[in-house]
């Protein structure tokens, strides 16, 4: 058991870089963490795995980045359910050859993306193996005293929502996004945010998430869709619209509202630096279709499935 | 999109089987689970990863029992801070083909050993890829009314417990064992622990490491280290006492009780069914000894180290 090499070594190296954190009674290095949860607001949990080859390209992305990526997903989700995050957890396994610099790397681009929302990471598990890189991060966060917002809240008329621009993410937003943590908390300050997904899969797919929870439908308005500069630069055959309806890992939030509030969040713009769009209305036929041009055809809810046999 | 073999319908396929629990207000299907923490008790959090290859041979251990470890370990970690369970998160990345099988054969696996200790599983994710096997779980519990045992608190004169026996888990005991939750909040309540871990490295090992936490040293006595009879089996030309002490994935509980403490407990024996045993002693000198026939000699601390360079 040679300590400077194995994970005991890394772990030191990481109890060292852990700044004490005001909730975090026990940090990384007992069995377990422990955190102060005396507030006794509800505790959201969340938990996204990444792994090389399928969820990014270790050569092209780097580990920081992954390490930020992974991170971020998960922030993502808890402003999707407009959430404050509180701390995290992080398991990797590593390659046995070099693990101990992709550790650090991985380390550091989890911090880098959790210290700008103030999230501790209190603890994990090091593990090397044979096999691609793989990373999980667990984030906990706490509801505010708005409660949460879920899937399920959507009623026919409302508006639906939408932060930033759609498609091409692949070229660089999916590893380097900003989740709209602070956006959600503002949105859900705002207004009564009925219903709302952070956009993963892909835009169609996530609203159609929306409505299947919901047990409505919806229609998106062609021409009224943000799309991302980096939709326009992909220049494959598919359509710009077609990236910004399929693509996926855009991170951005959609969300239904009543039309009046709506109305008032497209007019105040309350969120800074991300604009509010409109891109479409739930309807109770269950559903989703596409108006372009005057015209409602059925949209299938494209977006990535992992699948399985 | 075929919603029907891919990772929704197992998705549907899990909400189906996730009775309602108390205090899970939103499990799976939404962007993140949440839990009621009005108790304000402290939240224990832990996670850990499990690697086909690494930590497991799937061929030889099946999912079911795969699912089982990966959720007993995280309540062997809960067990050594003397916390209680609360609620799980896992994910996992399977294959691609057979990978439904895999992942309903897991979830049965964590389930069968969630249930005993009244936990549910809140949430997850699912991916598929092209590589081995990887699980992992994410385990919240809560401290009690007497706080948490860390690894830090032992001092010189405490007497070294441990529940249970040592050495050959890889026989079996490493897949099958049933984490010491009860045992360790039984302890808790019938005497101070001042320290506490449970031995996965292995038993030199992880008495290493709460020395070190704690700043001391400890001597184990040879003669009173209880044989687990897979230890006797291995058959392999290593001694079964060099098997307690190193091989590891016991997942006994080890801890430093006051010297009257340790008495008391030992003539009560106030767990049920498991046989606690003093084995050594905790000094003031830094390091580990093994006493044997009189004789006191610097002891490893053997275990199983991830290398990473």
């Amino acid at each position: 058991m040679e300590e400077s090499r194995g994970e005991f070594a890394f772990i030191d190296w990481l109890r060292r870089r852990t700044p004490t954190a005001k909730r975090v009674t026990i940090g990384p290095g007992d069995d377990a963490a422990l955190l102060d949860w005396s507030s006794g607001a509800g505790c959201i949990a969340t938990t996204d795995m990444l792994l090389e080859g399928s969820c990014f390209v270790l050569a092209e992305a780097g580990p920081r980045r992954v390490g930020r990526k992974a991170m971020a997903v998960n922030l993502s989700d808890i402003a999707a359910m407009a959430g404050r995050p509180v701390a995290a957890l992080a398991s990797v396994g590593l390659p046995r050859r070099g693990g101990r610099a992709v550790a650090e790397e991985l380390y550091q681009g989890m911090r880098e993306i959790a210290d700008l929302f103030d999230t501790p990471i209190m603890g994990g598990d090091t593990n090397s193996w044979d096999g691609p890189l793989v990373i999980n991060v667990t984030l906990l966060g706490e509801a505010t005293s708005l409660g949460v917002v879920r899937r399920n809240g959507a009623r026919p008329g409302d508006w639906l929502l939408a932060t930033g621009a759609f498609g091409g993410s692949i070229l660089g937003k999916h590893l380097d996004f900003t989740p709209r943590v602070q956006e959600a908390l503002q949105l859900h300050q705002a207004a009564p945010l009925h219903a709302m997904i952070d956009v993963s899969d892909g835009l169609a797919a996530d609203v159609f998430h929306l409505c299947e929870e919901s047990s409505c439908g919806a229609v998106l308005n062609a021409e009224a869709i943000p799309i991302a500069e980096a939709a326009r630069a992909m220049n494959d055959g598919r359509s710009p619209l077609d990236h910004a309806l399929g693509d996926g890992e855009d991170f951005e939030l959609v969300f239904a509202v009543a039309p009046d509030d709506g109305r008032k969040l497209l007019q105040t713009q309350p969120i800074s630096a991300v604009l509010l769009t409109q891109i479409g209305e739930f309807v109770s036929e269950t559903g989703i279709w596409l108006a372009e041009e005057g015209v409602r055809r059925p949209l299938p809810p494209r977006g990535y499935v992992h699948a399985l046999d």
